[in-house]
């Protein structure tokens, strides 16, 4: 089966993926690590599932975006799927390894998903997230427990500049049937907003029949970022029970947020709409400068579990690895690369005297790189970061 | 895309995968960076590549199985293969993104891979494995090398009893030329050899033409697990150079083994025969009681570099993740878990209290769990192994 014509075969790496060298796989491992700490210093346990499911699981899970997934077949020609996230296995995990357990569950992993995408640096068919699932509980102090734990985590890994945004998906389900807008301008809205694209936005709410004062205000609490105030105005604009409540919900994350001390890390934006269509109540996104991704996203989905037989409410977000790699590389310039062991080198015929040296150093707690081929004995001033030791016969 | 039927969809996993559960997942994780440290502190560096590559590159790699990877399609109707192994990627990696280095590479990972199995506990279609490539040195103290990290590595994961076989793919191959049996023989041979079938081994030798003498021999030789008293008797029935060539470098490999400190783990098996057909020279498995596989296994391929341009003498090992955590699990039947966090609870109005509390323990350096909803007060004693603490308005 080879198709080497010539000798001109080049190995490429599939189309949206990556290798990871030395000095980079050792910054994930690191900044991963960091993170697996991080949430189970908050009480969070690891869970691992395949890399692969049954394509049935994402069915219920609500997969829109069907023709993004890698799908193959099993030996009984059952389809399956390389997993396009982690809450939909999770969730599946949860109807079924812990279908009897009654108290919350509290989960983190880091995994690899995949999609396929028209890849660019930042968006790739097979990338890395870390994140939590936070199931079995409905209250406002699990959803700001999960933003507080997103913003410990980018901080935890060191990324010195981010924000969260913070949006309702209750209130702009309700805030888009108070205003009028007919089935098509309310799908249309909800485009211009997953694409952000703040021109057709306004375009939109001018057309629409809506009084003077009233398209301005919807314009305002759509369009701007804001605290305490924004969730003001909103409470003024809304017009029913749901889409109020949907803002008093935010009013109370926001203060448990202050109770955790990251207010100063987040703000609102109530036209924030996610990309999966699971989220029933808060939904976040985070961003660094110079990234044209959010680093991380999560929020609210109280229905997702209902198929998996453990109809529970639940929350949680994922961080993109990848993407927090990258911000961390644009914000320190400085070449952070793993420390250098000790190099042995050896004349021929005292590799042995040389294994020796070795073993004693790293009983001593030293990492140590035994060469495998004799040298020549150095000039002085060999080694370039780490120390270089010749052993004689 | 919904297949429910009624309501009874339960969601299975696919065959041959598995979840690991939050104690599972901790243990994993833990062996993992446990092998990881060890790995760089014999100065390899970890590589990761992509989880599936094009068919091309594992065609190069003289996979035989084809029928034994998972196989998909990407846009373009590339065919896709989950990778079946690290080493034909790292061979991959070493032919593009080190082209140009000259210097022997020390190559380490830590990736899960996926071969269609009749599944059963220590093998399934999803495994973990954690192993390094030695590339660019032919010389016997690489081999050693090798063979002590995996010695080193299952010390340092914390397994008591196990064994390693050393054998040696270039002595079996001329041997089998020199005792003259015929292709089929050859052939049978080695299918014997591989499944450790005994009886048939002494079978076929009893009825091949040879002498009396030369069977005892031979079977002595091929089904003996011994130390230098056997690479002897090897080397005196060695009717070529090249199998007394294959002999004296497992001759070198042991005393550089005994310079190691290992040699007390090392036997040889000269009978040896691993599952992928690019040995060509030492190969080796690691052994522990009660486990009916290997739970690593490893040895020199100095030809597979060569169809990915790099034309480089190349050994390595790798580890079964899953068979080191069953191997761990029976040797040590006390219940091995992760430490319990501080538990926080409150009553009804104490939840901003309670997170504070939470983040001022983290800050000072404890694992802390806030329950997402208000508790009654507690008798006393409520906590399991953990503290527990309950806040009051």
């Amino acid at each position: 089966m080879s198709n080497r014509e010539g000798a001109a075969f080049v190995p490429q790496i599939p189309y949206g993926t990556r290798d990871f060298l030395p000095r980079e796989a050792w910054r994930k491992r690191k900044v991963e690590n960091t993170l697996a700490a991080t949430f189970a210093n908050w009480g969070y346990e690891e869970v691992v599932t395949p890399t692969y499911e049954y394509l049935a699981v994402f069915g219920e899970g609500g997969l829109d975006a069907v023709d993004q997934v890698f799908k193959f077949f099993d030996r009984s020609n059952r389809t399956l799927v390389l997993r396009p996230d982690m809450t939909t296995p999770i969730a599946r995990l949860s109807g079924t390894r812990f279908r009897e357990e009654t108290a919350p569950l509290k989960f983190f992993y880091l995994a690899n998903v995949f999609r396929y995408e028209d890849a660019q640096a930042g968006r790739q068919c097979e990338f890395y997230q870390a994140g939590v699932e936070l199931l079995g509980e409905s209250s406002p102090v699990a959803d700001a427990e999960v933003i507080a734990l997103a913003v410990e985590a980018l901080r935890a890994a060191g990324l010195q500049s981010f924000q969260i945004s913070i949006g309702q998906a209750d209130f702009l389900r309700s805030l888009i049937g108070e205003i009028g807008l007919d089935e098509q301008q309310a799908e249309e809205l909800r485009h211009l907003l997953v694409s952000k694209d703040m021109v057709g936005l306004v375009n939109l709410l001018e057309s629409a029949l809506l009084s003077r004062d009233l398209k301005d205000r919807v314009k305002h609490v759509l369009l701007t970022n804001g605290k305490a105030e924004l969730l003001k105005e909103a409470k003024a604009l809304a017009g029913s029970e749901a889409s109020r409540k949907a803002i008093e919900n935010l009013e109370t994350i926001y203060s448990l947020l202050k109770a955790h001390g990251v207010d100063e890390f987040v703000s609102f934006d109530l036209g924030l709409v996610r990309d999966f269509d699971y989220y029933t109540g808060m939904v976040f996104e985070g961003y660094t400068p110079g990234l044209g991704f959010p680093v991380c996203g999560g929020g609210r989905y109280d229905k997702l579990l209902e198929a998996f037989g453990r109809s529970q409410p639940a929350t949680g977000f994922a961080l993109g690895v990848d993407r927090l790699l990258m911000a961390l590389e644009k914000q320190d310039k400085t070449l952070v690369k793993p420390p250098a062991p000790t190099i042995v080198a050896w004349e021929d015929g005292a590799q042995e005297k040389a294994i020796r040296l070795a073993a004693s150093l790293r009983a001593a707690g030293k990492a140590v790189l035994v060469q495998t081929a004799p040298s020549a004995k150095p000039a002085a001033g060999m080694a370039e970061d780490g120390e270089y030791i010749f052993v004689e016969k």
